[in-house]
């Protein structure tokens, strides 16, 4: 018996290992779900040890716990890959519009339905069931490291902060990361550019508390209207941001870039369908795809103010919030990014109202290079997996480690994405194809074996 | 022992009492309370039988409750005077910012301090109390009907659809309502106007669901982000309604009118340390009271949308909502309004995204001539009560069913108001002043017996 075999063989058990995985809601934004978290670490801690991993907890400060597993079997002159996931979720609800409960993993249709079933611990868990194949039947000629963190829909600073005082510990040859995606499941697509992020909350304060709307109403600027009124203020007519400086550090794509990444075909319809919404919005100047992958955003992602139960409070409320997250590409900085909106803010705040603002965390965005031997061992393994070779695709969305692993530990990331983007990830049912999770079990044992062979001569070939 | 006396002997007593009915949750906005509603309507047919009145529960359609009593012992030829309150209250919880359980009332600094006291159920149980100690010492000699709702701050539909239908029930001299405010306690005030109202919901509607904002940001219209540019919208840069046609039916105040409103001095001084905010906002060719009392609104008292717990969801929502409630003078027609906000809306909504506005009920506004037998009779119990001459000011809020004894019944009807404008109702710690709930029912004892011995003539007099 082969990896390979053994793997097929194993599809319906590896299965029912990720359901058990899926089952713990690991949300690591919402405080309340802490015990869930230490869960869902201690949940993989003992996977990687059945599998033959020595693993550790790695705590820094009071954040989330980080999973670590390593095999070092392979010898000090072999190959070292690191396999980098995430085992926290973002927040769902049934209520949510789940047709099941996001907890509790079902098989439907040929997909998982579940919270996290794509993002991410579907994802990483590939690469769990991989290297069991080849360790179970002695063909890991790789050795291997795992860092699998618990905030990554929080911003990553414990993983972040490992990184920069401990990071010598994940030194490897190269870093290899499933928690992208692709169009269409025949046509596998490597990332090779992620968007940053830079996040901060906007609270438009009035009177001193809430007041009645008859006695009161016509004198006082209402918050839940300056707030609007600010909002309506962050872009212009175009839909592009009107943040004063926003646009500085872009780096503007390239003719060769454009075509690259428009040779997948989005046109208004398949747009359409994807969102369900009426008509695109946003820069015109620029196609679907190199909005999403490679201009910077400014969304509104959460508001609320006054009284939004059942019927109605007649109040001007005593505040209103909201919540901005910027999407952003190389090379704009996140702190200065947060600062301008700030400024912004400042500027068209109303002496009738104050304004706070907090500003959040920040990531940097990411553009990796598409010439190096692991991405061309990655373009082997995607062609004996599907037979098919990838293609390259920038992609709007974030991990924010990437940066880190690129500048600080030097090293050559892939981004092996095995999601779908009709996955539905961070909306209501999420859920992952069964033949991607298979197919990706295949692809990253031949990733293995032929990082585990590949000579160092070839990065000079290549080169 | 006359009925003063018995009122100043049974002060404890009565306040007692009346703690009773604000533990009461009755909240009529929120189909969870409907158990609270009837507990309270059953708490109050309960207490009149106790003091010696006849009562009835009105059930109309689906809707809560209202309390019917009566005395007629004091025969076909004596006046017969309505009295209108609410048992219904805004919603409230401690976490809005009380300082105790809203319904669990405390005395502390001459006040008492829960939901409902002053709006409106600690104002109509000081005519409930006058009429008992007039009851008790034999010296009711007029006829006293009194009607207590369910669903004023819901809209009362239920008692318009039952003065409608059954008006004559409710037929009578004068009808008095408690639920207005004075701003100064040495200064009684009877409220001659009061604004109508008209709510709506809008909604804005994106993606069909939750989107990943990385995966597509940058191509939807957030609708958070439309609903805050139609918001944004609904406002000319001076503080006027931008609505077209908003205005067309208002009564422009007179000379004279706008000197009685402006005798009480309210300056922006004043206004900061009542509302807590820095500076006014609103249409400046009008004074501050004007534009309470005088001038039409447009508020949006509650909006939601989006992720808004704690931390972060990297979403494009898929929809976005806000309440809008209207203050309207006469003689604007509340569904005029509605149909002109609905107009406005379509217009200026983008063709990325799609909304729907719900249109719920309107109410009208009323002016109250000032020359009647009954406001004479009222003007001396204030001064019995007070030793101080009542003045006239138009009110902000909005009583519904005003319009509707007015119009439909034809009758003259006394806004006797015993809160302050500092009572903070509607909000979180309102409260009632002590002094003011005893200083009422010796007013309200005053006027009932002047009310009696009010003769015909008295009417061509003052004519």
């Amino acid at each position: 018996m082969n990896a390979q075999n053994y793997a097929q063989e194993n599809k319906e058990r590896f299965r029912s290992e990720l359901h058990e995985l899926l089952k713990i809601p690991s949300v690591s934004t919402d405080a309340d779900y802490a015990g869930e978290m230490r869960r869902a670490a201690d949940w993989l801690v003992n996977h990687f040890e059945g599998i033959g991993l020595s693993t550790e907890i790695i705590d820094i400060d009071e954040q989330h716990p980080m999973v670590y597993a390593e095999y070092m079997g392979a010898g000090e002159d072999a190959k070292t890959v690191l396999i980098y996931g995430h085992y926290d979720v973002q927040p769902a609800v049934i209520e949510d519009g789940w047709d099941t409960d996001p907890f509790e993993p079902v098989e439907k249709d040929g997909k998982i339905w579940a919270r996290g079933a794509t993002d991410d611990k579907g994802q990483f868990f590939i690469h769990v069931k991989a290297v069991e194949a080849l360790l179970k039947n002695d063909a890991l000629d790789a050795n291997v490291k795992f860092i699998i963190e618990g905030e990554e829909e929080a911003g990553s600073t414990a993983i972040a902060k490992f990184v920069q005082e401990q990071g010598h510990r994940l030194n490897a040859d190269v870093c290899v990361i499933s928690d992208t995606s692709m169009s269409d499941i025949e046509q596998p697509v490597i990332v090779n550019g992620l968007r940053g992020g830079a996040v901060c909350e906007i609270t438009v304060i009035g009177p001193r508390q809430d007041m009645h709307s008859g006695m009161y109403g016509g004198t006082i600027h209402n918050p839940l209207q300056a707030l609007a009124e600010i909002l309506a203020q962050l872009h212009d007519p175009d839909g592009s941001v009107a943040v004063a400086g926003f646009y500085d550090d872009v780096l503007e794509l390239t003719e060769d870039e454009r075509k690259e990444i428009n040779v997948i075909e989005w046109d208004n319809i398949s747009w359409s369908e994807d969102t369900g919404a009426t008509v695109p919005w946003g820069e015109d100047e620029y196609t679907l795809l190199e909005r999403i992958g490679a201009r910077p955003t400014l969304e509104i992602t959460g508001m609320a103010g006054g009284y939004h139960g059942d019927g109605f409070k007649s109040i001007i409320p005593h505040k209103a919030t909201a919540k901005i997250m910027c999407r952003l590409v190389a090379n704009q900085n996140p702190q200065d990014i947060l600062d301008k909106i700030e400024k912004h803010i400042k500027r068209i705040t109303p002496p009738t109202v104050k304004v706070e603002l907090i500003k959040h965390r920040g990531i940097g965005a990411s553009l990796i290079p598409t010439d190096t031997p692991a991405i061309q061992a990655a373009i082997r393994a995607y062609e004996k997996g599907w037979g098919t070779k990838p293609i390259f695709k920038r992609e709007g969305g974030s991990i924010p480690i990437v940066a880190a692993f690129q500048q600080l530990l030097k090293l050559p990331v892939i981004l092996m994405g095995f999601g779908l983007s009709t996955d539905n990830l961070h909306g209501p049912n999420e859920h992952f194809s069964i033949e991607m999770f298979h197919k990706g079990i295949e692809t990253s044992i031949h990733f293995l074996q032929d990082i585990a062979n590949l000579q160092t001569e070839t990065v000079e070939e290549v080169k």
